[in-house]
Formats: C-alpha cells, sequence, structure tokens
C-alpha cells in the first residue's frame, strides 16, 4: 500500500476544522463504535437530506423551476393559446411582474403542466436532456455540478460508516431521481419527494404505461416530511439534515428521540462564492428554524466559515494529478 | 472450512427438482453472472413479492383482517354502544350472515377503526403484542410461523445474489414493517402497501407525534402495485412474484421490459398441507392473472407440485443438530 501523508486529512477534507466538523465526526464515532454507550446498529443508522439548498443550490430559483419555465418555452410551439393565456404569457414574455401577479397558483399551473401528459419514461427523458444541457443563469455551469463538494464527502463519510442516505426534498421525487443515484450515490429507492398523481395503463399487447397526471398527489414539505419518511422509509432517522424552515417538522422528529441525533441545519452565508439568504427569499426561506436550532443547540453550519470548498471542481479540472 | 456434504442440495433445499427451480436458478445464474449476456448490474436487480399469499398463508382471511376483528373486541370495552350499532354488532357476536350483510364497507369500517386514533409508535407496539399471542385458528401456530419456507430460501438466495428485496402489498404497510425484518429480513423502507393518512403534531417542548388518522391514503393492490412500486422504489423491477388477481398488474409491469425479466405465480394447490383455492375465494382470488401467466409462459408454481416444504419447522424443533 502506497502512503498519501499529503492526503491524510481525514473523511471530511473540504470542512474546515472547527465545532462543526468536530460535532459530525463526534457523533458517528459515538453511534458507530461498538463500545460506545450510544451505539447503534446498522441497520437504524437512517439518514435523511433536504436537497433544495443543502445537497445543490437553490437560487435564484429552484433548479426544477428553471426546468418547468425551459419546459414550457420548449412547448409552445405546440400551444400558439398561450400567447394570449396567463401565466403563460408572462413567462414567455419573460414578464415578472406578470408572473409575479399570477402567484403561487400560476407556477403551481406551470409546474403540472411540464410535468405531465407523458410516461415516467419520457419524463425521465426529458429531464436527463435538460440537465446535459441547461446552465445556471449566474453560474455558468451545469446544475448536477452546483452540488456541495462538503456534503458529497459527508454522504460517503456515513455510508462508510454504514449509514442508510436519503433524501427527503420537497421537491419532485421522479426529478431528483434522474440524477441523485450519478451525483449523490443515492439510488431511486432512496428519494423521498413531492409527487403528482400516476395513472397505470395496459393494452392487449402487454405493453404498459404509467402517465404522469397534473394533479398533485403528495407535498413532502414543512409537516409533510416526517409524514414522508413515515411513509417512505418506516423508521426515524437518527441523522437530519436541512437548510430552511420547510425542514423543521423533519429535524424536530428527528431530534425527539431517546437515541442519540445529530441536526444539522445549513446557513447559507457566502455571497462570494455562492449565496447569502435566510429570512429574505422566496427559495428556502430560513427563520424559525433557525431560532430552533439556535435555542436547541443543533450544528448550525455557516457556510462562509465551515466550508473550505463549495462546489467540486469542474470536471475538465479534475484528476490532473493522476 | 469443515465440508458438509448432506447439506449440499443448493440455494433452495425446500423446492422440488423440476421446471419451476430450474427456471428460478438458471435466471438468477443469467443476470448475476458477469460474463452472461443479460447480466444486469446489481442496483438494477430490484425483486418485488407480493406478501398475503405469496410470502404467507392468507386463509381463511387475510391476517391483517384477524388483528383487526380482535382489536376491535378488545377495543369494545370502551364503546358500549357497538352493541347496537353495525358492522361492530355482528363481529362481537360473530354472526356472519350480519357481516356479510355489511360488505366492504362495513369491513372497511373496521379496519379504519382500528388501526386509528393512536401513534404510528402505539400501532407498532399493538401489532407487536397481537403476534406475540394471537394464534391462526386451524393451523395452531403463531401468524409469523405461517411463512413459506421455500420464499424464505428463495429471498435470501436473491440477497446473496445482491438482488434488492422488497414487498410490495395490498397490506397495510405499517403492519407488515413490525415483522418483516425479523421474519423476512426485509427492512421497513422496503416494505410498500396500503397507508392510511397521517397526521404531524408538534408540541412546544419539541415533542413530536405522527397519529393514524381513519382516511384511507392509498391502496397498492391492482393497478396500485405498479403505480406504488413507481412512487416507492422508482425503478421497475427485474423479479416479481405474486399469487392473485390483485398482483396482475405489477406482473404486466415487469414483465413489459427489454431486459431479462422473472415472473412467478403461486397457485394454492395443496389442501393437506395449506390450502387449495384460486377462483372462488375472496382473499386472494386468482382467476385473470393464471390464464394470462399460462399463455405467456410465466412461471406458474404449483404449491403441491413444487415445494417439498410448506412452513419452517416450529421453532422448538430447530437447530437440534447443532
Amino acid at each position: 500500500m502506497a502512503a498519501h501523508p499529503s492526503h491524510a486529512i481525514g473523511p471530511l477534507p473540504s470542512w474546515n476544522d472547527g465545532p462543526v466538523k468536530t460535532a459530525i465526526l463526534e457523533f458517528v464515532a459515538r453511534v458507530s463504535d461498538k463500545d460506545s454507550l450510544g451505539f447503534i446498529p446498522p441497520a437504524e443508522r437512517i439518514a435523511v437530506f433536504d436537497n433544495d439548498g443543502t445537497l445543490w443550490t437553490e437560487q435564484p430559483i429552484y433548479f426544477q423551476l428553471a426546468f418547468a419555465f425551459d419546459r414550457v418555452a420548449a412547448m409552445a410551439k405546440d400551444h400558439p393559446e398561450w400567447e394570449n393565456t396567463e401565466p403563460y404569457r408572462s413567462l414567455l414574455h419573460r414578464d415578472p411582474n406578470g408572473l409575479a401577479a399570477a402567484g403561487e397558483k400560476g407556477i403551481a399551473q406551470i409546474v403540472a403542466q411540464s410535468h405531465a401528459g407523458m410516461t415516467t419514461e419520457e419524463f425521465d427523458q426529458i429531464v436527463r436532456n435538460w440537465l446535459s444541457t441547461a446552465r445556471h443563469p449566474n453560474l455558468r455551469r451545469p446544475y448536477t455540478e452546483l452540488i456541495f463538494q462538503p456534503m458529497l464527502e459527508l454522504l460517503k463519510f456515513l455510508r462508510a460508516k454504514s449509514f442508510k442516505t436519503f433524501i427527503v426534498s420537497g421537491g419532485g421525487v421522479e426529478f431528483i431521481r434522474v440524477f441523485a443515484e450519478q451525483v449523490y450515490g443515492i439510488p431511486p429507492e432512496q428519494v423521498v419527494g413531492s409527487s403528482g398523481v400516476v395513472k397505470f395503463e395496459a393494452d392487449a399487447d402487454g405493453h404498459v404505461r404509467l402517465i404522469k397526471q397534473p394533479q398533485v398527489e403528495f407535498i413532502d414539505d414543512g409537516a409533510g416530511k416526517p409524514v414522508g419518511i413515515n411513509r417512505f422509509i418506516g423508521r426515524r432517522p437518527i441523522f437530519a439534515f436541512g437548510n430552511s424552515d420547510g425542514d423543521l417538522q423533519m429535524l424536530q422528529y428527528t431530534a425527539d428521540s431517546k437515541n442519540p441525533y445529530f441536526i444539522g441545519l445549513l446557513h447559507h452565508t457566502d455571497r462570494a462564492r455562492e449565496f447569502e439568504y435566510d429570512i429574505h427569499t422566496h427559495a428556502g426561506k430560513l427563520e424559525k428554524a433557525l431560532v430552533e436550532a439556535q435555542a436547541r443547540k443543533w450544528t448550525v453550519v455557516d457556510m462562509r466559515r465551515d466550508w473550505g470548498a463549495v462546489y467540486p471542481p469542474p470536471p475538465d479540472t479534475r484528476n490532473t494529478h493522476h
């Protein structure tokens, strides 16, 4: 075995030394060391992560919403009536005031329109194509490169310690599953998210289709997160990480346990490398969860202070040492 | 390594030699052998099993229904009004005609009543207590011993070949999860089933409760099975096993694939050791799925012919060789 002393910086190289990194390492050691009083059997080491703003960036808008906007634009040629129909007109003419007037209801309509009327496999392919070509408007990188390097290291470290890592997201489960396995190492069956109604159809030749419908089925956000965890995982997590008020109930659920638990809350404090926001934002508003985290001494990650790197290096600069 | 020649009978000792056992062994070899044309990567080796009538017995009534009946009887002392209210009166007085008159709606009411109004943890404990004391009316064994030995061997064999084994049941997901890990080796997060609405509540002290409501949320049966697989697993299975018309759409979904797949259908033909039924039964009616399985040359298991054993030996007779 060759020695690599320069790489001997532990399992979380992109986390700066300090109380946050120490809290993570100590918790994982405590539950995974057989001789520890806090030992937890591997099957019960469930770790849940929010996605938007926790595993990847969520500004200036949720990436799935960027997908929905692009999708509506691509569909517009088959819908000439959209020129005179809100919210489509405002979206196609990039009219922010018109979109704002359409409100949550208009946005929901755009998401439903762009996510329905096709089979689950067709949707997968549409998302796949979009992810391979779309770029973030400010950061000019593919969305799947705007994932947080420290969180990738944390996911990998937890799995090495026999944790089972899950995404529990307010975003659409079928959207996230397209990239989660390749990007995060999280397989489809470990992604919990919001979903639309899906309809089964079979024809006489034995061909089967699952057709995505425009109706919402389940919103995996806020109180929906612990409900979704109960429904999909069926076991209370011992490790939970979020970044917004939509994650608060998931964190509360994880923290109401006699067993050891770890609660992480990411605070976006880094205007230079990513974004700086908490109360005054639409995507990922953080207010109540931060107050509660501070009061209960949960582990609050200050991105600027605690992360040595934010994103992975671009692919063409990787592996240059080998 | 010690040799055990007397045990050298392959991975499925309770399956009799014949075309069914051969079909299973050949399929598993085909998808798991790296040099095979039909090789499928481990992450895609999803195997789904119905529960009632496929992994354990389902006669004379679904075991979960037996639980619901016992539960209503246990709750009756707090509900004197049930003496004059159907379907409770008929149930408490063991009046089969009255129960039949109450129909599906009455049964649904009994299930809802017996499964709601408590936290998810309380429900888990109630089911656990029931399973530890209740006995099957004819077979006089605990319900969790009325599991099929050949299927236990099959689950274990598939997992040894890097399959991920799931239950996809019309039964209640929270009921099955109580015993699935210990009995089948299938953890809670790999159980898909029907579910009721669950409500999140948090108090000011940080205590959190998930309260089971009497409303049905999702019926994981018939066309609901492929929908449930899409929602919970997000990947099309390559191996599916069922025993009734309620499994047909799951089998069709698995069979509509360009990849190799295996479809198993258990036919209960064994009046002496278990039960003999197909068309004329309430629990596990098998008619259309059998016709389709025969037409499409799926693997139909004839319990009497193909299984050398049905149930595991009673616990007190196990391990006598060690």
